[in-house]
């Protein structure tokens, strides 16, 4: 849609600097003119029977509802026996493949400069299944489930991503010489899709493999699909080459069409509330939101003003070596808007 | 050992560029005036049903006499039914913990230039079972399998490793936010380890989290432990920092004391036999088994022949970006001892 009719959204700021720098995220789309009607939920205190966590199911109503929304940290208290926020949304909402983009910032230098590739990462099952239990005293067990729907789900999404994209290849990241049956599996529905995808180059790359040609030379690829913890892995490792989290854009795919856009970094509860926040992750997140929306040139204009930002190099929160503000950051790219 | 009786070890070859970049660790320990007589034993070509692999059980007995060896690359044809070689050796000669060093070298540039970590691999269960099967169509699910006992076995070894070689710090690298069961036994093993060497520093590090700081700063890693799947992805990855497999030595720790050094790269089979292969994985493995054998004095001066060979840069592989042969590389080595 490119009309000026407004557009429901659902925001979790999250917890930590989340609100804050969800603030920052409101202003530049509101400068950049794209008409969006937030529906703003917080993370509850008390868990709600219904998610069995902090997230209310009206929270998640509102998602399945507006099918677009963008999300904060949220920083899951460890061991009270309750689900994790962010598994919560994961099963709830079916958000079946997670996508992060990760590109080498001009302006913004680290050890590398040609990173241009996009993980794909089935987001539902593999490690994280949940059935863990002990065998004997002294033996436990995990189970990793793969099965053929959501393997063919998320291999659909990357190569359909790739073509819309104008990207030349996947590659589907496994270890089927060890797990031949769960990774061989995965594989083998990575192949069934290829062969719908003529125009798109496939390889299969084995995972410790892979982790070593990204540290020698991330530029020889390009769209990454894979199950669900080699798909944790290869992300943050990848956004460690252009130089972190807080860099990083990601955006989840779910059930229905859902978008639901999240800058995946903590909450950073030490700087919290006190104006220290880079909102550059979630502010590349929203332009990720936007695309899917259509509003191409808007999300064109607000992902340049965030490059041309950071390449000034004036205007850069501490965790970038800088000293500016949120707020004067913010400013900044709503400057160059 | 430091008397000039000869010590009796297993040397395997191995396929591809096995044997020639044997030929050349054979020199080196034979300038350094090391008195070692080797036991060979070749890869089969056909099948021992002891082992149900091509490695046969002589080979192994070798081994477990012996309880020093060296090993070079086992190239395992796919899908015939058969085990994996690494995989045997592993499982019959109980190698519970690979130990892989991870050094900068100076004079071979990469992007890094501090790199000085150790990893320690759990080498025998996890991830590694073997144990998967098809629930319904189209669902498969494999086992991960940790024990306290193998826990415990390479967490010792890791602080064992990390004091008797003036290291500081062992990072326990786990998703146990994620695998609560498996990976919290074995981080449970770790701190019960850890309490016992006060003088180590110990810390726990989730997976992600590790390979994104390994690429952004591998200088503040120093011992990492960790179950078998996170260990084959992290010690490639600390692999790729410092050039490659090519030059990475790697060490297994088995059963009764057993010492087998072994180059974890693979056979290379379009260079075999044309005299171009780089030995020098094989060759700093074999310094580790120096180490193990305490012929301290002569492990350092092939040690340091070697990173003057490849410091003076005149003789390098082509894996280098050199123009030398095996047997001149081996040979500028050998004149450095
Ligand atoms: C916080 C954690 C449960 C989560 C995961 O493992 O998926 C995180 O690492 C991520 O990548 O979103
Ligand atoms: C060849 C393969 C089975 C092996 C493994 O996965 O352990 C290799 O990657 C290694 O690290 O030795």
């Amino acid at each position: 849609s490119t009309s000026t009719e407004a557009i429901r959204a659902t925001l979790f700021p999250g917890d930590g600097i989340g609100p804050e720098i969800a603030e920052s995220v409101k202003q530049v789309i509101n400068v950049a003119g794209v008409p969006i009607e937030w529906e703003e939920h917080y993370v509850g205190t008390e868990v709600d029977p219904r998610t069995q966590s902090f997230l209310t199911w009206e929270s998640l109503e509102s998602v399945r509802r507006n099918k677009v929304g963008l999300k904060g940290p949220m920083a899951t208290p460890i061991g009270k026996g309750h689900r994790s926020l962010n598994l919560t949304l994961r099963k709830e909402l079916g958000l079946y493949a997670n996508v992060r983009p990760c590109n080498s910032l001009p302006g913004y230098k680290t050890r590398y400069d040609d990173v241009n590739l996009v993980t794909i990462r089935e987001n539902t099952e593999g490690e994280y299944s949940g059935l863990e239990h002990q065998v004997v005293k002294g033996v436990v067990e995990s189970l990793k489930i793969i099965t053929r729907q959501a393997s063919l789900r998320v291999a659909e999404y990357a190569f359909h991503y790739a073509k819309a994209n104008g990207r030349e290849r996947v590659s589907a990241i496994h270890k089927a010489n060890i797990m031949r049956k769960t990774d061989g599996l995965f594989l083998q529905c990575c192949r069934e899709v290829a062969a719908k995808y003529p125009e798109i180059k496939y390889e299969e790359v084995v995972i410790d493999n892979c982790c070593m040609e990204l540290v020698k030379d991330p530029g020889t690829y390009d769209v990454l699909v894979m199950p669900n913890l080699y798909g944790d892995i290869i992300s943050d490792l990848s956004a460690g080459l252009i130089g972190g989290l807080g860099l990083t854009p990601s955006c989840n795919i779910g059930e229905g069409g859902i978008c639901l856009a999240e800058a995946v970094h903590g909450s950073a509860p030490d700087i919290s509330g006190k104006n220290l926040a880079n909102p550059t992750a979630l502010m590349l997140s929203a332009v990720m939101m936007l695309r899917h929306l259509r509003f191409n040139d808007q999300a064109d204009r607000i992902h340049n003003a965030i490059l041309r930002t950071i390449a000034d190099g004036k205007y850069r929160t501490a965790d970038l070596g800088g000293k500016s503000s949120t707020s004067d950051y913010t400013k900044a790219v709503c400057g160059h808007i």
